[in-house]
C-alpha cells in the first residue's frame, strides 16, 4: 500500500546541518502511478521551509528516494542536488548517491545522456543510463536482466571509489553497498520505534492494516529500536512493493571512506 | 535579474479552481543557474497546500514556467501534471502546453523520446525533442537555427488543433501562440499593477532596481491595469533575461477553441 514518509523524514532531515554534516542541500522524490514529484532544495534540510512542509504533509507513496547531500564533488548548488530524475523507456528513473568517486570522467565516458551539474554523482548515473541504452536500446527488458545487469555496472563504478546507490523507476527500488548501506521491512506485527535524530516514536499498529508491507533503506539506521540489516560490502537488493525479490554480491574490496562522510 | 514570481502566481492559482475553471493539477518549474525544481499537484491550485507554499516562498529565478491545467486528453494524474521536464543537450528542457491535439498519435511518430502519461501535450513534447535530436544530433545549435527550427515543429503540431506553448532550456523563454497568448515586458520607469483573479495590487517601482527588467506569458492577461502584448495566430517569441531577442511568424489557421477553455 501506498504510505507516507513523513516518520523517516522527519529523522533524516535532521541529519542535514542539525544531527548531522550533510547541510549541502536535499531532496525526495515521490513516486505516485508511473509520475513523480520532486522537491529540491540547495539549503540545508534541517533549516529548509521546503523540508518543513514535506514533513507535515502526508504524501503518499509505493516508492520514495531521498537524499541529504554533503558536498564533496561540485559545488553547492540546484543542479547538483540529488536525487537526479531522468526519463527513459517511459519511465522515471530517481538516482541518489552517497560516496565519492575519483578519475569517473576519464573511466566513465558518456555519449548521449549528458550531465547537466558537475558532481561525479550525476555522472555515474549519466553513464549508466548510457550503458543501458547501448545494450538494451528501445526495448526495456525482464526486471531481473535489467537489474543483475545494474549490479555489474554499480560493480565497475565502486572501483573508483565509495558508491552507495538507490535507484527507482518507480516499480522497483534498487539498492546498492559500497559500504554503507542497512535496511528493514516492516510488516504485521508491527512494533514501535522511535527516532535516532529527533525525539519522535511511532506506534505503527496504530497506523497500519495487517497487509502493509514497507521497507526503509538508509545509509544508517534511523530508528535505535528496531533489527537494521546491514548490507555487505558488494551486495545488492532489489525490493518492489516493499520487500526484496533479488539480491546478490559483486566483487568489491571495502574501503575505509574519509572521515567527513559519517 | 532573478525575481520572485510571487504577485503573478497568487493571481493564476486563483484559477485552477476558484476564478477559472483549471482544477485538474498545476505545476511550476523554477531555474536556478542550470538546475530547476518543479512542485506539482494533481490537486486544484486554488486548495492545495503545496501552491500556498510556492505563494508565499520567495524563490528568485531567471526564468519560471508555470502551468493549470483544464483536462481533456488523459486522466488527473501526476504523470499527466505540466510542466514537463526532460533533459536533453546537457540542459533541462521544461515545456507547458495549452490546447488540444486530434491524431497526434498517428501523426507525430515517437522513436527516442517515450512519453510517460498519457496526454497529448506530453507526446508533443517527446516528439518535438525527438526532431531536434534526428536534426542537430548530439549537438546543440546556435539558438535562434534551433528556436526557429522548433517554431517551425510548432506549426507542424498546430495543424492538430490548439497549440500554444512555452519551452524553456534555463536561458531561453519560447512561446509559440495558436490562439490565446498576451506578453508584457516591465521595465523602468515601473508603476502599479492589479491582478484580475485576487485582490492584489504591487507598486514595482518599490521592489525593483533601474535595471530590472521582466517579462511574463500568460494565455489571458494576469493584471486589468496594464498594456499586455496579444500574439496572433502562429507567431512566436524567444526571449532571454527579460527580453525578446527574435519572433516571427508561421502559417496557422485560427481555430475556434471549445468553450470550456476559457
Amino acid at each position: 500500500m501506498p504510505t507516507d514518509i513523513c516518520f523517516s523524514f522527519s529523522g533524516l532531515m535532521q541529519r542535514g546541518g542539525n544531527t548531522g554534516p550533510h547541510k549541502d542541500g536535499w531532496g525526495i522524490t515521490f513516486y505516485e502511478g508511473k509520475g513523480c514529484r520532486s522537491f529540491k532544495d540547495p539549503l540545508p534540510s534541517a533549516h529548509s521551509p521546503i523540508a518543513e512542509l514535506v514533513t507535515n504533509y502526508p504524501i503518499k507513496s509505493e516508492a520514495v528516494v531521498c537524499h541529504i547531500r554533503q558536498a564533496n564533488s561540485g559545488a553547492v548548488c540546484l543542479e547538483n542536488t540529488h536525487p537526479f530524475v531522468r526519463q527513459m523507456w517511459g519511465k522515471n528513473w530517481t538516482y541518489a548517491h552517497n560516496g565519492q568517486l575519483a578519475d569517473h570522467l576519464t573511466q566513465l565516458k558518456i555519449k548521449y545522456h549528458i550531465p547537466i551539474g558537475t558532481t561525479d554523482s550525476e555522472h555515474a548515473f549519466c553513464w549508466i543510463l548510457d550503458q543501458l541504452h547501448i545494450e538494451f536500446a528501445e526495448k526495456e527488458p525482464d526486471e531481473k536482466v535489467l537489474f543483475s545487469y545494474v549490479a555489474k555496472l554499480c560493480e565497475r563504478i565502486n572501483q573508483l571509489g565509495v558508491f552507495n546507490l538507490i535507484l527507482s523507476d518507480g516499480d522497483h527500488l534498487f539498492a546498492y553497498c559500497s559500504n554503507n548501506l542497512h535496511w528493514i521491512t516492516r510488516k504485521a506485527p508491527f512494533g514501535e520505534a522511535s527516532l535516532i535524530d529527533a525525539e519522535m516514536c511511532v506506534d505503527f499498529q496504530q497506523v497500519t492494516t495487517a497487509n502493509d508491507i514497507v521497507t526503509v533503506i538508509a545509509t544508517r539506521p534511523l530508528t535505535n529500536d528496531e533489527s537494521w540489516h546491514k548490507m555487505s560490502c558488494g551486495q545488492w537488493h532489489l525490493f518492489k512493493l516493499g520487500v526484496s525479490i533479488a539480491c546478490g554480491q559483486t566483487e568489491a574490496e571495502e574501503r575505509i571512506p574519509p572521515a567527513q562522510t559519517f
